[in-house]
């Protein structure tokens, strides 16, 4: 699933839509498009060497300020999609994802999203974005408009 | 909601099919039963004046051990449908939990289950039901195939 | 649920946090604020008058073109809360809702957000709103800060 | 993911656990296995040479008629896990459908199932299971205790 792992600027994560997915509609579910998101930052996180489930071993979370999607054409059944995902701001206390939702071949941009995270300890405090976090991280803007 | 509050045998909870609980063959996804079923598991538990939020606050916890569920006729998005939930089974360390899945009008069942659960603490170790757990529970059978 | 029968400007659709719509950082998982926005949208269009399963009946469908949430403060499991949903904009070929996410005494936003629907027939084409929908809605702006 | 591409007797579909796929217990939510039963299903017709999106195709839809879980051990956030799906009845107009949830080693069966499907057309009637899918199909029995 790695796309372009010397780079480390962004990740492509494989989706294939679930049946559970869709709705009565015939298309894949709206609010299924932020679980993708979040299946594809976890993929980002484990491809930049620092899996998420290793942030929360020193007790450090980076629940979802606000999200957003753009959804510009359907995804069905069985589609197999790639959520691109890169990190396009690192600010003092948070983080912003931005998302590309792509066709089997990457040639049209399904949908396009973003979703900002605070750092906070186990007490719900903010707390800065580790300095680890931020030497791994290149941030790469994925536009609403062109695919790289 | 509350159907019997003096008997407290069983509770019918009120469930409205969310769009998002269909999928594409256009009628509610078959693990979606398995959430209706634990969200009228909550209003039995409420209803019986023991909340679940309390037992987790006195660090018991019900993961489930099985489920089951055999689906006789679809619901759809919109449809108003009623969870009946009674206790069905209380041994030294786990329960067990009946339910139909009812019309709005409640003459008709729509699919039938079961879940059984063992009583753990923060440690992951079962433990006995506790007395005051017992002591609220009456057992009460729900049949498969007929409605009270 | 009907709070505002007579004017019918905004409506509060009663959500109790269910334990799967939250997750291992211990509260209610992000996807799931858009879950509880559609089923407030379709409380209100039942509220208005007109449920969307008639819209479907006469072929015509809402596909979400946008979606927004902004997270103020978390929710838990079995937390009551209110989803406060209006018309904010009502265009030719689309219509804008939006939500607060209200705590059970209703003096705290907890989460603000919106979604943009087109109107489209099952060709999938772009249709007007039809003036039976513009004619039962009464426009009203929901504030990301203040509580009417 | 095709692990006995010659043997097509089961498939182990390979599954990393979402985040929103936990609840607050800290484990995944016991729902979701059914979503991960369905998901392996799919992949499952693929590996036959006969994705399920094809049946569709010619109007024919596998309904869940009982579904039914037994869960050992617990599975966490990022874990990655493997369901291994196998065809373990067919009948004239039925088919099941027996599961192992896996380790990622796969030595040890965290959880164990079934779901039993009738064949319908598009009409709700109840067809034979089409000869083409039963030729593809080998049955294998999927122990709830030992893994092949």
């Amino acid at each position: 699933m790695v796309e372009n792992a010397t780079e480390k600027r962004f990740f492509d994560c494989e989706i294939r839509v679930r049946y559970g997915e869709t709705d009565c509609m015939g298309f894949s579910y709206y609010a299924n498009y932020f679980v993708w998101f979040e299946a594809s930052r976890s993929e980002l996180f484990r491809h930049l060497g620092l899996p998420y489930t290793e942030l929360e071993k020193q007790k450090i979370y980076l629940p979802v300020a606000d999200a957003y999607c753009k959804y510009n054409t359907s995804t069905s059944y069985d589609e197999r999609i790639f959520i691109r995902v890169a990190v396009t701001q690192c600010k003092m206390f948070s983080m912003k994802f931005s998302y590309q939702v792509l066709n089997e071949k990457k040639d049209q941009i399904l949908a396009w999203g973003y979703t900002t995270h605070v750092f906070i300890d186990d007490k719900k405090q903010t707390v800065k974005v580790p300095a680890e976090v931020k030497a791994l991280v290149t941030l790469y803007e994925l536009s609403e408009k062109t695919i790289d």
